[in-house]
């Protein structure tokens, strides 16, 4: 099916759902349609939003309902976005940086190179003006956000070959998206985007050379340390957001009992899937550690170099777009302030811990 | 009043409220009693639960109401616990670390020195077994605890003089409760304990010499700087969780859809707390950064002693404790998988950002 006819059909469904807000001032039982850009049962992402679905039910003793679609089974992993902003779809659950077409800015929302670890990123979003800046941003296009868990750090990803100076990396055939991938770009690398089920077989071929993913327990189900023998230590999505958006109007007609019940699922969702995120790559490390693969760290170089792209493509976004630039303002401005205290606290205390 | 008239008179409420868990069942109107260990309005901590307590009303559309009084408005800071294991009152809002005399084990739920970071230790507890055994060890008093906030990490205190060598900690008197105590006892260190209102006056008239409270944002309001011109990076505290902890016959009263809501309220709470320490610490550390005061980190050779003193404390409280033992286990072995995983993730982040 096309996707225009699919958005078509699904439009007729979501006419429904849109009579629903009304109906929920006097909490009368609601039922919303929530579409996920993960495959059902995805590991810890996709049984978060799962798991999201079954607490906002029993908290609200049944009166509100959000059924969960796994991607491409109402609109494609991707559309969410597009089909939630016109209505066709109550929410979704997906990542901002995803919409970066859309507006440059909201690439920052998730993250960025050298950026906020998890933590930072929270405390930017609640206490330094990063939730407000979304709003203001998605309420253009009828979209009101909420976070929807962190992947904590990610692995700088699989290479075939080891690094060892700036001259390894051209030419590469990297599979990487988003900000990271731009930067890697400066550096030479040429970056591929692909669908997450062709990424082992071109790796296993050598359609691409390197790939970059999530973090050891994804990593592993997808197979990469059979078919790359180098795994590097991340820096360009030091703690991605992901997001729960709704509806504007949908958002804006739920009861305030309902719309505390979400706040407080979501909030939920955010702290377990960070633990999740802890436990789960802990495990799947030591599982690495086993086999034939080498842990690595880029050069100090390379990671030089890398910061100086980033800052290129910093002001080059900038130029582009006021928006992009006023959020990365409010970005630049909080982890100069986070830093310190990163430095001071948890930093400094993991070198006591392995000293 | 004395302690025990009090309890005798707060026991009349509290029968009152024992009933509630029946009418519960139905989801009729519930009213609980919450007691906290910190007074009206304390930042963060204080201010967290009482946001957990409207968000609950709110998600309940009224029907549960736990009302929080502050410390010693029902009983004494640190009597919580009693009053909710005898169901005097129906849950409390404290540290577990408070209840050591109770249990040697308790103080581990907390954290440890050189132990778990926050993620760490929410994963511990989620993925890693911690959440079984401390509900199995609450449950011998009548109790049933929920994660209700961490801390993050904390500093190593503050000290009127500088440390350069373990010589220059014999014989100085802090206050510093817990297991960090007992590793500074071992250092030669006399541990002491008083009331909060105390620290400020008994550092600056030289009764004390040096004290540990919790970090930048609520040492700066206590006024250590003006006093103490040292501060030290922390080492004793990496991230001490809160509870958020229920009478069990009172929470096992309750109905499926109210527990649900706590369940979610408490994790809101928990996230919410995090990333509130993270951005006022931060913004703190840039005040004191701009007093007379040097922030330091401890030399090496203390360092080194304190984790030897430390082994020697979990010997000791394992012989007399088994239950002591089997938490210290489950830490131990957690710990060593997560530390992994944090060594290459967030640690080597750090370095890699700071280079």
């Amino acid at each position: 099916m096309q996707r225009r006819d699919f958005l078509k059909k699904t439009a007729i469904a979501g006419a429904a759902t849109s009579m629903t807000p009304l109906m929920a001032k006097s909490n009368k039982k609601v039922k919303l349609k929530l579409a996920t850009s993960w495959p059902a049962r995805f590991s810890i992402m996709g049984t978060g939003i799962e798991d999201f679905e079954k607490n906002v039910k029993k908290m609200s003793g049944g009166s509100l309902e959000i059924k969960v679609y796994p991607a491409n089974s109402l609109v494609p992993a991707l559309s969410v976005f597009d089909a939630v902003s016109k209505g066709d779809i109550d929410a979704f659950h997906s990542g901002p940086y995803y919409w970066k077409g859309k507006n440059l800015a909201f690439s920052l929302f998730t993250g960025f190179p050298f950026g906020f670890t998890t933590e930072e990123h929270g405390a930017w979003m609640l206490h330094g003006g990063g939730l407000e800046l979304w709003r203001e941003l998605y309420a253009k296009y009828n979209l009101y956000p909420l976070m929807g868990g962190n992947t904590g750090m990610q692995m700088g990803g699989w290479f075939k070959k080891e690094i060892k100076s700036l001259q390894d990396l051209k030419g590469l055939k990297m599979r990487i998206p988003g900000l990271g991938g731009e930067v890697m770009s400066k550096l030479g690398v040429n970056p591929v985007l692909m669908a997450a089920g062709d990424i082992y077989t071109s790796l296993e071929r050598g359609t691409i050379d390197a790939t970059e993913w999530i973090a050891p327990a994804h990593d592993i189900k997808m197979g990469f340390d059979k078919v790359a023998k180098y795994y590097y230590a991340g820096w360009h999505e030091p703690g991605s957001m992901l997001e729960i958006t709704f509806n504007k109007k949908v958002w804006d007609g739920l009861s305030e009992e309902h719309q505390s019940i979400i706040e407080a699922a979501s909030a939920q969702m955010h702290s377990n899937m960070i633990f999740e995120f802890m436990a789960e790559n802990a495990k799947a490390l030591q599982k690495i550690n086993t086999k034939k693969v080498k842990i690595a760290h880029f050069p100090e170089p390379i990671i030089k170099s890398a910061k100086k792209a980033f800052d290129e493509v910093v002001a080059e976004q900038s130029a582009k777009s006021d928006d992009f630039k006023k959020v990365w303002a409010s970005c630049q401005q909080f982890l100069k302030v986070a830093r310190g205290w990163s430095d001071l606290g948890s930093s400094a205390y993991f070198k006591v811990r392995n000293s």
